[in-house]
């Protein structure tokens, strides 16, 4: 299948890169040798036969450069670019480990457990600041105009990244939410780095700008859909009903899109939510009565639609050879889960 | 004088220029208005009527387009990296301030104090992002190489930076230092940044190398002997010393040169240091101990021989025009401080 081989052919040197710029981190004389040690920590790479649920699945630095690809580049091309997209995720993941005073990361103590919240405000504007100088390196190989363009496009995901973030925090303490809250907030959080990895992806490339613009959708939609989906799987999926009912969103007081549907009707379960924090024994029930409220029903059907724009998208973009064959089957992977 | 000439010509281009990027933080739907409006608040943006006091004193982007002007450039076309090297500077304060919990910034109180820590450290890291995206705006005037150099410096720069922070955390538990782990950190803290500002405006100018490196040293020096001045009147300033004792740097335990010298030496006032927080009682008698001790005038030979190194680096640059006298002025002016 295109999308292991490429894969196993992509993701080592992805690693490679990483390791290399984190290298950086240590400083000149190395006095800065545990911030390096932290950041490797946070990445997986410390450990050498950490696979993927320990190091996160690098899903978007591959898309990257299977977009780099697909669209007539040379992946080598992209490897700056998909190192820094990825230290972008983590840095976000590393400050919002903080901000949700979460324990665990992919199975072990996130970084503010480990080293402090100081540090780990830190380890995280450091891996922030790598991830723009790997960037950089992109020149070695594309011309300098490009670089501004993916640079550019970066920035504009990062901040709404933070926007997102920005949303997502604000959310906690409000109950006069609904659907139409949701979108910014996604679209922060998860969709604008993704379409900007397909985005980066093409450009570096350097195609025309109507297939860039393909990609980009694809990329956003992509991230869309994901997320609705995730958020079905939340309630709905098997951990979250069956036996692991402590996995389900709705202990977390996730505003998810299913929660923010119910709480936009005004029904039951909005007039429970707002009443506090759902405990085990209710998720079971809470569940049925959203769905009774219409929230699946709702939430799959947006999932459904996003999944088709998503790969209207791809196909608009004309992803060629065995990459643009992995990316069709990166996206029905991605978007193929049930509940 | 030239300096207040042209302050008072550059600095209000700089604040439009603030403004103007720090708008784009509200989103296409003004939905993160409010996280705007922490960033404004910040930069005291929201008081028209604010001075220096609580906008801060903008020196690193005066200092960024003197240079651009003294080495033969436009200083308009540096005006997106004098925006970009104060929100950087300005990203770092935030953050710091919810690491040190400092309650107060220019007389206000800080960002983590009004909005709490999480929405903190997220708006600290979109200013870091619009820092970066309001650098790529060199490009409108400079070539796309040229731009890319500008954003290398930087992130070497914000790299220190927080190599530099790592550095201060690291040193709060630890007694055993002397004055070789002071310059790393200071470097990073201090210098880092301002050489970039030197640096910068140079290249945006499009001088020769030799030039560009020339700015880069008068920069770092003049951090470094700033910093040390600084550590200097942190103990033996007036303020310091008389009758607002609280503003004594021995108070809040900083790892101040002075301080680092004297744990070297390990003699009476080291001793003293090693039991734990000094008491306001007992500032003035820690002061006189340190100065017996030789860490006065230690420190100050290090600050005269950076001031030296600093002034020697500026003629070196053989600044130029009415930017060059102000460089000269704005050099003597913060190193001219005594105690």
């Amino acid at each position: 299948m295109s999308l292991n081989r490429l894969s196993t052919l992509f993701l080592p040197s992805v690693e490679n890169q990483l390791c290399d710029i984190i290298d950086k981190a240590a400083g000149e004389n190395g006095r800065a040798q545990e911030m390096r040690t932290m950041l490797r920590y946070h990445l997986g790479l410390d450990d050498p036969s950490a696979d993927a649920s320990q190091r996160g699945k690098r899903i978007r630095p591959l898309i990257l450069l299977l977009v780099t690809s697909a669209a007539g580049g040379d992946w080598k091309t992209g490897l700056p670019a998909a190192a820094s997209v990825e230290l972008i995720h983590n840095f976000s993941l590393i400050h919002d480990d903080i901000q949700d005073h979460s324990q665990l990361r992919r199975g072990r103590p996130t970084v503010w457990v480990k080293w402090g919240e100081s540090q780990a405000i830190n380890a995280g504007d450091a891996m922030f600041t790598l991830a723009q100088d790997v960037l950089l390196d992109l020149q070695d190989h594309v011309p300098a105009e490009v670089v501004l363009r993916a640079s550019r496009v970066l920035q504009r995901a990062c901040l709404a990244l933070t926007q997102g973030q920005f949303l997502d925090l604000s959310y906690e303490s409000r109950n006069d939410l609904d659907v139409e809250d949701y979108w910014p907030m996604v679209n922060g959080k998860t969709a604008a780095l993704l379409s900007a990895c397909t985005e980066i992806g093409a450009l570096i490339s350097e195609t025309e700008i109507e297939i860039c613009r393909a990609y980009r959708r694809f990329g956003r939609n992509l991230g869309l859909a994901f997320q609705a989906l995730d958020d079905l799987l939340g309630i709905w999926g098997d951990a979250a009903l069956t036996g692991k009912s402590t996995e389900s969103d709705l202990l977390t007081g996730k505003k998810s899109l299913p929660v923010l549907y119910a709480i936009g009707e005004n029904g039951a379960f909005a007039r429970r939510w707002v009443q506090g924090p759902i405990s085990v024994d209710e998720v079971a029930q809470l569940a049925d009565q959203l769905k009774a409220e219409g929230a699946h029903e709702f939430t799959q059907a947006c999932a459904l639609d996003l999944t088709e724009r998503s790969l209207t998208a791809l196909e608009a973009a004309k992803p060629t050879g065995e990459a643009g064959v992995a990316l069709r089957q990166l996206a029905e992977k991605l978007l193929s889960r049930h509940a």
